[in-house]
Order: C-alpha cells, then structure tokens, then sequence
C-alpha cells in the first residue's frame, strides 16, 4: 500500500510542470559552474561553487530516484540508455574524490552533466536519435572510405616515413595526416616535402583529395536523398487520405453503383415482357 | 483641412517614381562617401565630403519627414523596424560630434546608413526577412551545437589550460579555439600541441569535427528540405488548379450527370408500361 | 553566281565532320603550343613552335573567312557574341608584335585562343551558357552579400588600420581581407591581431562568418531549386504526355460514348411505345 | 569426369559460407599485417610476419584457382576485372624479390591486398562501380573545368614565373598552385606575392576561385540532380505498379464492362418490340 502512495506521488510530481522546469534550470545552473570552474576564481567564490555542486548532485539524485519511484517496472528502468547515463552520471559526482588524478575524472564527470540537458529536453534526444539513426545507412560508403584511407595510409608510412618520421612514421600516424590532408589544413606543405624525394608525389595526394572529396559528396548526397525520401513518402500519404486515391476511390464508388442500376434496368426490362404479356 | 493636404502632398511625393530613384542614388553617394573616407585624403576634398555629408543627413531627414507625414496613422510608423531603424540612423547622424571617441561612433552611424539600401529595396527587404525566417526553424539543431561546443570547450578548458593558455585558458576562449578547428583553420597546429602532453588528444579533436560537421550538414540539409517542401506545396496547389484534381471533378460530374439520365430512363422503364396498358 | 557557289562549298566544307575533327585538334595543338611556351625550351625548337603558331593563326583565319562564307545574312555573323570573340583572337594574333611590352599581350591572346574548344564543342557552349544564365537570377542575392561586405569593410577600415595598414588600410584592401577570412585562410591571425587592440572584436568575424556563409548557402539552395525546378517541370511534361492525362482523356471519352448510347437508348424507350401503340 | 567432378568439388567450396568468411578474415589478417609492418618492430615478430605473409599469398593462390576450376567457361574468367586484378596481386607477390628497390614494389602490391576487401564484398563493389558511373556523366562540366585551368595556369606561368619560379615556373606546376588555390591553402600568400609586382592580380585570384567555386557546385548539383532522378524514376515505377495506374485502368475495365451491359440492353430493348409483337 505504501510503495504505490510513494510510485503515485512520484509520478505526480515527475510530470508536474514547474518540477520539470525546475530540473532543466539546475542543469543549467550546473552547466554555467562547469564554465565558472574554467577561469581562475578567488578562494570564497571556490568554496561557494563547492557547496552549490554538492547541492546540484543531491538534487539530481533527488530527481533520479523520483523518477526511478515513478517508474511502473523497476527493471524497465535501466533498459532506457538516458537513465542508465543518469543514473553513472549522478554516482560518480557522490564519490568522494581527495586524490588529484581523479579530481580530474570527477570534473570530467561533472562536464557531462550538461548532457543531461539532452536527455530532459524531448526535442533535443529526437534529434539526436534522428543523427544517430542516419549513421549506420552510410555503413559501406564509412567502410569503402576507411579501405580508401588505409590503403593510402600505408603507401604513405612505406614510402614516406624516412622524409618526415612525425607525419609518416607509422600507419595510424600516416592517416592522421592523410586526415589533415582531406580539411585542406597546410597540406601543400605536407606534399613539398615529399615532392623534393619523389617529383610524382602530388599524383598520391591528388588522387586521394579527389577519392575522399568524392566519396564525402556521395555521403552527403546519401543522406539527403534518404531525408528527401522519408519527407516525400510522408507526404504522399499524407496526400493520397487528404485527395488523390479518394477521388478516384469515388469515382469507382460512383461507376459501381450506375452499373447496379442498369442491371436493375436490364432486370426489369427482361421481366416487363413477362407481365406485358 | 491643413494636415489632409500635407499628407496628400507627402504621399504623392513618397510614391513618385523619382523621388524614389533620387532617393536611393542619395543613399548610394552616401555609401560611397564612407567608402572614400577610408582612403587617406586631402584636407580640401575632406572639407567638401564633410559638406556632403550634412547634405545627405539633411536630405535623409527630408525623406523620412515626407514617409512620417504621409503615413496615415502616425502611431504605426514606428511599429516598423525599418522605420525606427531610419530614424535611429539619421537623428544620430544630426548630433554634433567633437569628442574624439565619439566621433568614432558617428562614422560607425554613417556606415550603418549603407543598410538603408535593403530598407528602401523591397526585394533585398523580402530576401533578408526570409533568411531571418529561417534561422528560428533550426533552433534545436543550434542548441544542440552549442551544448556540444560547451561540453568540448568545458574539457579542452580542463586539461588543455596548461598547456596553452592563450588557446585553452577559460571556457569562452576555448569556445573560440574550437571553432577555428571546425573552420579547419590550422587545427593541426592546435593538435599537435596538446598530443605532446596527452598523445591521444586526437580523440578529442576527430570526434569535435565529426560531430560539428555532422550537426553542420544537418542544418543545411534541413534547410534544403523546408525550402523544397515550400516550393513543392506551392506548387502541387498551383497544379491542382490548374489540371489534375479538375479533371478527376470533371469525370465525377460527367458520371453522376450520367447516372441521373440512367435514372430517368428506369423512370421511363417504369413509367412506360402503365401507358402501354 | 559566284558568291553563291562560294556559299554553298563554304556551308559544305563547314557541316563536313572531318573539318570539324580537323579544327578541333588545331585548336588541341595550339593549346599544347601554349603550354609548351611556358617551360624553357632550347631556341630551335623555340623556332619550331613560333612557324607552327603562326600555320595555327592562318588556319584559324581561314576557318572563320570559311565560317563567315558560309553564313546566309553576312550581318549576323558578328551579333553571335561567339563570332565575334573568334574573330578578334584571330585578328590581334595576326598583329606583327616586336616591343616586349605588347609581346606579353600577344602571348595574352594565344592563351585565349584555347576558348575556342568552348565555341568549337556545342555541349560546352550549352554548359557555359546555362552557368551564365543562372547568375543574373542570384543578383539579389549578390547584391545582399556585397552590402554585407562594404558594411563590414568600411567598419574594419575605421577601427583596424592603425593596427595593420596592409589588410585594413582602405576599404578596397579591407574587403579582400574580409573575403579571405571568408574562405577561411589564416583568419584567427587576422583576429588575434585586432583583437590585442579590441577584445571583442571576435563578434566582428564570427558575424562576419555566420552572415556570408548563410547568404553563401542561400545562394546555393537557390541554384539547387531552381536547378530541381526546371528538371520537375520539363518531367512533368513529359509525363503528362506519356500517361496521366491521357489516361484520364480516355476515361473521359469512354464515358461520353457510354452517355451516348445511354441517350439513344433513351430515345428509343420513348420512340418505341410509339411504334407498339 | 575427373574435371567435372574438380569443378563441381570447387563450386561448392566457393559457394560455401564458412569458405567466404575465412577468406575475409584471410584479407584482414593480410590488411593488418600490412599496417603492422609500418611499425618499428623486433626481428623475431618480422620473421613471424614474413611466414604469415607467405601463408597468406598461398592461401590467396589457392582460393583464385579454386574460383578458377569453378568457373564454367575458362575464358571468361579474366574478362572480369577484379579477377585479373586478385591474379595480378598474388602472382607478383609470388615473385621472389632480393633486390631492396623491388622489395618496395613488393610491399606496394601487398598494400594493394587491401582492395580485394572491395572485390569481395558485392556491396563495397557495387558501391564503387556506382561511384565510378557517376563519373562520364560529368564529363563536359570536368572538360570544362580543365579549360578553365588550363588558360589560368598559362596566364600564370606566363607573368608569375619570374616572381616564384617554385610556384609558377611552368604550366604543369602552375595548376598545381591553382588547385592549391582553389583548396583555400595559404591561396593570400601566393596572392599577396604576386601583389607586389602585378597590385591587380587580385582579380586574378578571384575571378579563378569564383569560376572554379560556381563550376565545382554545379557538377556537386549535376549528380544531386541525377541521383534524385533515378530516385524518382524508381519511385514512380513502384508506385505505379502499386496504385495510381492500376485504379485507373480499373476504373476503365469497370466503364467497358458497363458500356457492355448498356450494349445488351439496348439490343434487348431492339429485340424485346419484335417479340411484343
């Protein structure tokens, strides 16, 4: 009896209003600390910002374990990625952190926090959801484009690697660079060096430019096609219940019932004879 | 009696096709002066654009008189942006300036008078509200951006503030820093400074950019789509009126025109053998 | 008689496909030449390559003499812009030039020579004047970005030309600045730089950025529904005419025929009684 | 008998599911041992490499001539493309090589293993072959680009090469600077260069980047258009099948059948007077 007052005034007070407002702006409030925490602050003010962080992790265990009393199946609960996040997220700021290694973690912890602003926002894990979702349909182009860059990679760590050992060395090395070399960022300077032990280098950095550019346009070009898709496909059946299939749909309705009166026609002018005579 | 005329007056002054173009070619000297004055020149011709000037603010002042009293109900004129923008621009040019550092602020009002061109051209006017429409329809996606851009500023702050301060000192300027790493502006060197201390920093770069330019095309593509889904809805109505949804109309009025002379002919059928008897 | 037998071997020589070939691949070797001339080459080839540029300028010549011959109202000839650009590269190429000054200019138009594969190939006539075509449509647009531009140049020239006179001096030399943070060259330089005298003058270029690329990306969706538009309605024709209508015709007609019948049918229901009585 | 009964053991052997994935990881093993061998590594790991590597090329050996006796027609084997390039690989790294300037190639080919990831996996391979179509399709606008090229770089080599033999000595190095120009790379240092000789080469610059921008989007929005048109194509072809077509013509067998049955009716109602009588 008890544990269903307590899941009741739970769920009351999950879906109220001003608490759901009250939640997003202490994420907020957390967010600008994180901010705060980067310049470099007087003593009082630290010690001001300590005792405000500890309220803000007590405040979200708070509203962690509101929702989790809310929850009809407690084991649904951690099925859901967002309160699982949560949930670490609120756990690891309660550890109580004197070491200064993990003083750096514990800020680290904390940074994510604003994450949580994601998960409270509706629109904003739809969003993110949607981009997610786009990723795995570019599965093959993503994998033909690594082939692209390992294979340039380890020509480049074959060939170049006495020229310039910290752009060449190795193969994960070599495609850091061929990375820098695709944002355009000083890659001219990269190529020089090369082009002074091989003249013919610029066909390796050409043709690679060339590859990725445009297995990126086909990337991009993919994901509009299916955006443009999805929106078209919703539309059109949006369309055909507003007009179109309806129309002719009526049309048949229309023809259907004329037919069913001239067969009585036809009837009746077969049977007329009969009374006639 | 007195007003009426004046309003008339200032009416048939605002729409005349001349006074139009004058206006604009006014506005358009004016933009030059400020141009010119840029250039080092003599005393002499600084003394003649001085006057100049006075002239445009003058005439600027006219014209905005002559729109005021033509308007029909004075309390609306300022409910217009572009109005209140005018007027801001000319009374504020008509301040005598001595002070050094104001008179820096005045030239700063005078270049503003350039954006007078999109306030008197309507289709500039149209362009700029429909880009300014745009913007509210990505809010999400650019909030999104931002709480990526603070969490990513918030850790480069953390662990990077050593290293460079000049980049990485508080979590606005490491703001800063990351977006000359989306626009790839030598990011490399950026890089390449924090892999001395922690060498897997490339992580933190690689995922920023892929997130960022992912977010990025996300926005255009959701751009592209609203503007096409615009189109094509203004389209699909202009071809609904003028072929598709008539014809189908056209069909149905000729059946059910049909169904009624099928009718009648039953009726006929019906009403025949009485007569016959 | 003569003029007209000139005519029509002119017109034959001209629609002959080996003359066409033949022109092509002059215009090939002269563009070849025109490369060849840019490395140091020893003197008797140099001899060489002037004999064969000078058989390049008479053979052009004569293919235009043949191409004027040719045409049926001489005053035409020079209203395609086409011609007209022909005849002039022709002409200047023949001018005996021996001061270095005008050498320059001399080699300046055998360069342009190589644009006359463009007026030779129809499909890349088309290509260069659909490009063109599209441009005037963008002038708004144009004419927004370069306002943004002379705004923004005419504030940079005020407050940054004491700092570095060669990027800020004049407004001239301000908006290639502005163009080059544009494309994102070496820009945080730039702003680093004002931003020693101004703090804040990162909102200058970060405005900057965000207004011309959002115009810049306006301009381009613009190209793209235009582009898309064109395509759907030369498809729509198309399709018009292959299916839909007709289709909808045919039931139209159909169903008049059947209206027809069902009339005579009529007629002879009220015909017949009298034929029985 | 025996060579039917080796084709028939091979066919199944290629077919077989387990085969296929062994060879895959055989691919990714080689793919790894390649990246390994960019690495500094100890004598006795190279040793191990060394066998693996020959194991590798055996395997591969046996797998193509198990392809091979599978193959109906013997002759057919080496018309496709990817088979001759998988023989290609292995038999030259079955090439014994001392000489350490071979040993080179032999790496080269061995890194080239890669690409039979491409040749393996149908959709990697027929995302290529997608990707290479796209190609021809833009052949005029890529014509049209190299002109443009073309001329810049003979203009270039022609007043430039004095300045910066590095840059602009000849054409072939002159479009080299452009291309790097058009990428945006440090493009003002060479423009500010020139500056100093030429103070308007700016319109060089950017006439360049404005012609090659504007031609690059237009071949980005050819393949857009062309992409989405085949999109559409199948689209309509499917929908057709699906509904609207389909109703239509059902509606005209509805309206055929129904004219039948007035046909009849009419002959009964010609019929029915003569019997009456």
């Amino acid at each position: 009896m008890r544990i269903q007052q307590l899941q009741l005034a739970s769920q009351r007070l999950r879906d109220n209003k001003i608490f759901e407002w009250f939640v997003v702006s202490v994420i907020i409030i957390s967010a600008l600390l994180i901010g705060a925490r980067t310049y470099s602050i007087p003593a009082p003010v630290m010690t001001v910002i300590h005792w405000l962080d500890l309220t803000i992790t007590l405040l979200f265990l708070f509203e962690i374990v509101v929702r989790f009393l809310a929850t009809d199946k407690k084991t649904r609960f951690f099925r859901n990625g967002w309160n699982v996040f949560d949930t670490l997220v609120v756990v690891v700021s309660l550890i109580p952190i004197d070491n200064s290694e993990m003083a750096l973690v514990g800020r680290l912890v904390r940074i994510f926090r604003v994450l949580r602003m994601v998960s409270i926002i509706p629109e904003l894990r739809t969003l993110l959801n949607s981009l997610l979702r786009a990723l795995p349909q570019l599965g093959y182009v993503v994998l033909l484009m690594f082939i692209i860059y390992y294979i340039y990679a380890a020509v480049g760590a074959t060939f170049f690697a006495d020229i310039n050992p910290q752009l060449w060395s190795d193969i994960s090395i070599a495609m850091l660079t061929l990375f820098r070399v695709m944002t355009f960022e000083d890659w001219t300077d990269v190529m020089y060096e090369t082009m002074g032990s091989y003249p013919l280098s610029w066909i390796y950095y050409l043709s690679f430019i060339f590859l990725t550019t445009f297995a990126f346009l086909n990337m991009v070009i993919g994901i509009v096609v299916n955006v443009l898709e999805d929106e078209h496909a919703r539309e059109r059946e949006a369309q055909d219940e507003a007009d179109g299939k309806a129309s002719l749909d009526d049309l048949m309705q229309e023809l259907r019932s004329l037919r069913q009166e001239v067969a009585e026609l036809k009837q009746a002018a077969v049977d007329q004879p009969a009374t006639t005579r």
